[in-house]
């Protein structure tokens, strides 16, 4: 699990980046459900994903959650760094959503890099330009595309993430992801299910007409 | 008018980056409704505004608009140049809301430039970031407050950039802005009227309440 493995433009960088890097970076599990930043979590730096998944989502005032977009393996979260780039003027939090191994590499170490490089900084640009273009797709999702197209794609991804065609997860977390309320779902849940495309158990959503799902999408 | 006065970082840059941007740049004067980005448009070059307004925004298949922000004097228009940002994978438009003047600097030149700055990878960086936070503001609004308060804070928005309480917009034109359909606009702006908020005439919405507006927002 060295660092080098994991860092995408390892190559690039000049042997005392790597040094800096190698030396700063802190190896850590984190247990599925483990909240990494956003909320009382600070700027722990930038997160390396090792093995597992982390999911980064915003909250509202209510408590309502919308997923805006998943990292795995090789993958790096930014915001969890985003006090080190001032012009970012929200809030983003990061959950581990399955058991992750993750290198920390502290916000001022990272920033001290990438102030002085320019491989690193526009490195650092086109992470924030694949996530602009998540949160882009999902806006135009969320403003355009109805309901039951978005639930369609949403359970054909977990099952693409999961490898198993039974989702287990509550109506209220798929509420959380699509930044919706539980009853919406559960609504068009029992509607997929008279048209045969799953079958609703509790906690469960069994996908059984795959290529229905996707003719919705 | 010169470059030198409307792009931020300036003094930051070297000589030869000075001279290689002053040699490159294209003074160019657009008239109101002039479209400098998207669809038939190609990838122009950065778009430092000199004097008037630009706004940015994303169109469906439909035909549907909805405005993501907008950029005025001092700013730069960096999705005017996206293809040099391979990361960003979304199509904005942008327009001349206003007539305008701006300096155009060539894509390949600012590219060639960042490439080997950290300090113009840093800035390019800042104004991604920038963006990114107009555009998660959009969704919070989009996705959790209702239209209700995101019209009156449109109205005044427009207020505030023009100075002047009477807004020469159609119901049309103020759907577009906000992602909406004409009807939806008609209908809550009526009912803004019948509670004194507004005042409704052919192709204009005058504010007479300016404290009701900022009341429900």
């Amino acid at each position: 699990m060295r660092l080098a493995n994991f860092f995408p433009i390892w190559d690039q960088l000049t042997d005392s980046e790597k040094n800096r890097l190698e030396d700063a970076a802190i190896f850590r599990a984190a247990d599925r459900g483990t909240q990494l930043h956003g909320g009382d979590a600070d700027c722990i730096g930038l997160l390396v994903v090792c093995s597992g998944q982390l999911r980064a989502y915003i909250l509202n005032d209510e408590g309502r959650e919308i997923t805006l977009y998943r990292l795995f393996d090789h993958d790096i979260c930014l915001f969890s760094a985003s006090c080190m780039l001032r012009d970012i003027q929200f809030d983003i939090f990061i959950e581990a959503e399955t058991d992750c191994e993750l290198w920390i590499i502290p916000t001022p170490v990272y920033k001290e890099i990438m102030d002085g490089s320019a491989v690193v900084a526009n490195y650092t640009n086109r992470i924030i330009s694949s996530r602009f273009s998540e949160v882009m797709w999902l806006m135009e999702q969320v403003l355009w595309k109805s309901f039951d197209k978005r639930l369609a794609s949403f359970l054909l991804d977990e099952m693409n993430i999961t490898g198993d065609s039974t989702i287990s997860m509550t109506h209220e977390k798929i509420a959380s992801h699509l930044g919706t309320a539980r009853e919406v779902v559960t609504r068009m849940l029992k509607y997929f299910q008279s048209e045969g495309l799953v079958k609703l158990s509790r906690g469960t959503v069994e996908i059984i007409d795959k290529e229905g799902l996707e003719a919705l999408e």
